[in-house]
């Protein structure tokens, strides 16, 4: 089958690969949309950072570069293994993308997103999202009813909002900041107001405020460049700040103003990947009693992020904002979210086209 | 009366001022020992900064410099409003220093530390500890039953390690690692260990790491002049890490170390009072999801605090270092804060002497 490997920085390769096999526990799915992610990105510029470099395989998946790349994938099922008696071949489902232990619990409350040496098929090995097929765990696979296909890609970036959510507490009919409107902040955004909140998002690119306010998730867009946004937050929220802030943009001057905007006793999500050890507004977080928090992937969130989807409190149809080819996956994937990274959100592959 | 009052930065005066007087809601103290605070060698070296400059009245108290300053007191009653039947002149007493908006809800669960405006008895006015007598609202004055008088007057300081004890979260039988063995990081542990937990605490100073061990605060002692104080901590527990970490000085690297020391989803609770946004280790943050929290003064904690002393399990008297006269506040006190700050914890003024 036709698959796209990993190789190295600057060097994917799309070839033709083994079948993966069916195993017990297992379900065989053929992949329908897969979705490029910053972090795919990341690898392609300056990593490998999560995927293992050739000769140094990871710990739990034994596998090293060359590996099948994509994280955020749906498709339908086609094959199951014997032991497996509660899913149906024809069955639309998502992946949630983990390499965890064997030994590792998974069940309800468990926090196993943070187990030793976690790692994400599409990065850490074991198939990944830009190939025909891929066989997974009977565990991570959820079914998502008539979801459309297209828009099932989405469910793994929306399921890192709904941790977010999760992480900060926060209810409905309460406030929420979101720095930055890039993927995740427009995600993250989307998850809060279909949980009942108001939300306020700061950005500076005319393109993502745009895309914020006419999908509707933001009920205000500030611009930093048009004053300063705890002050504009404060006045929206009758002098009171926002209950929950999420820093969704990876620059520190963002997470000062977040740590600004909310009220004395707010909670701050991080939920931004960070590459060195930003200054941090310590002087403000004590004296206000700030909970920061941090957010990484999911644990038992993709059941509630379905849901919500499914609910239609939820249309992921506009996060969409380009369909391509496997072939087309470097030419006008990763160097059109490189070079155009503001006009897009999220940019699907058709690994059989 | 005798009062030590505020004038300016290095500029404080012993001096006769007039007696305060009872007003309806009130309660006459007569203070038996109040101690010296790192707040108040910032405001005599640096400040003002929580005290209000001359000119420039504070919004609740309506005072300003000259301010009588001291504000962890103890004391016996010897008069009560007409309006105060709860309480009995000659009772032992300690006083919770706030200064808060009169409409401020001060109930059980309230948040009123974080109330606009907040100040502290003995440096935003209302009288102060370093004074023979003081009158303040029947709201702040708390029975401390047959707690020696010495010892109350660590009742403050001792409250803020419970709020910070509070905010963690943390319940007994989990490992706390405190950062920095000062005074606060001292009577931190001290509540932690009285609560049940298992308490490591990293310090550099001899004196303080001595005093960590005499006072039996600290099940171990680690200096980060020995190696990597986080992997010490693994090593004491298991390979898993602390539950909570409590940063008590203000050095950016001890912070970074509780984060890294702590478990996967556990919580850092920030003590410490920061002059600058110091850089924090969010990539760990976000990928162990720590909970880095602010934590100032304390509401509703005092009950408990003066509970924890009855109790037996917390013994205040080995962090007494020093006793002087009011007279002897600088030579004695501060200039011996200054210059032999590692040798002591508290020293206590006795006003009347």
């Amino acid at each position: 089958m036709r698959a796209a490997r990993y190789y190295d920085r600057n060097d994917i390769r799309i070839e033709d690969i083994a079948e993966p096999e069916l195993k017990p526990g297992t379900v065989a799915i053929e992949v329908a949309w897969c979705g490029i992610c910053g972090t795919d990105l990341h690898e392609y510029l300056e990593g490998p950072i999560f995927i293992p470099p050739a000769g140094h395989p990871h710990p739990i998946s034994g596998e090293a570069a060359p590996v099948v790349i994509g994280h955020e994938f749906s498709g339908t099922i086609i094959g199951l293994a014997d032991d497996v008696n509660d899913l149906q071949v024809g069955e639309n489902v998502v992946v949630e993308p983990y390499i965890i232990g064997d030994d590792v619990d998974t069940g309800p409350g468990s926090d196993y997103q943070l187990s030793k040496d976690m790692n994400f098929i599409g990065l850490g090995g074991r198939g990944g999202g830009l190939a025909e097929r891929i066989v997974v765990e009977r565990r991570w696979v959820h079914p998502i009813g008539d979801i459309p296909l297209d828009q099932a890609a989405l469910i793994e970036p929306l399921s890192v909002g709904h941790h977010a959510f999760v992480r900060s507490g926060a209810t409905a009919g309460q406030t929420a900041i979101v720095g930055g409107a890039g993927p995740i902040g427009l995600l993250t955004a989307a998850v809060l107001k279909a949980e009942g909140l108001t939300v306020y998002i700061s950005e500076r690119s005319q393109a993502r405020k745009t895309m914020a306010t006419e999908t509707g998730v933001a009920d205000e867009v500030f611009d930093p460049r048009d004053g300063d946004v705890a002050e504009m937050v404060r006045e929206w929220t009758g002098g009171r700040g926002a209950d929950v802030g999420f820093e969704c943009s990876s620059v520190p001057v963002v997470l000062d103003t977040l740590i600004d905007a909310v009220r004395p006793g707010g909670v701050v999500v991080n939920v931004s990947i960070w590459g060195h050890n930003p200054p941090v507004d310590m002087p403000q977080l004590v004296l206000k009693e700030i909970d920061l928090r941090g957010t990484i992937g999911y644990a038992n969130d993709h059941p509630d992020t379905i849901a919500l989807v499914q609910s239609g409190r939820l249309d992921l149809a506009p996060f969409i904002t380009g369909r391509i080819a496997l072939d087309e996956l470097v030419s006008k994937g990763y160097d059109q979210l490189i070079n155009n990274n503001e006009e897009h959100v999220k940019i699907i592959v058709n690994p059989h086209a």
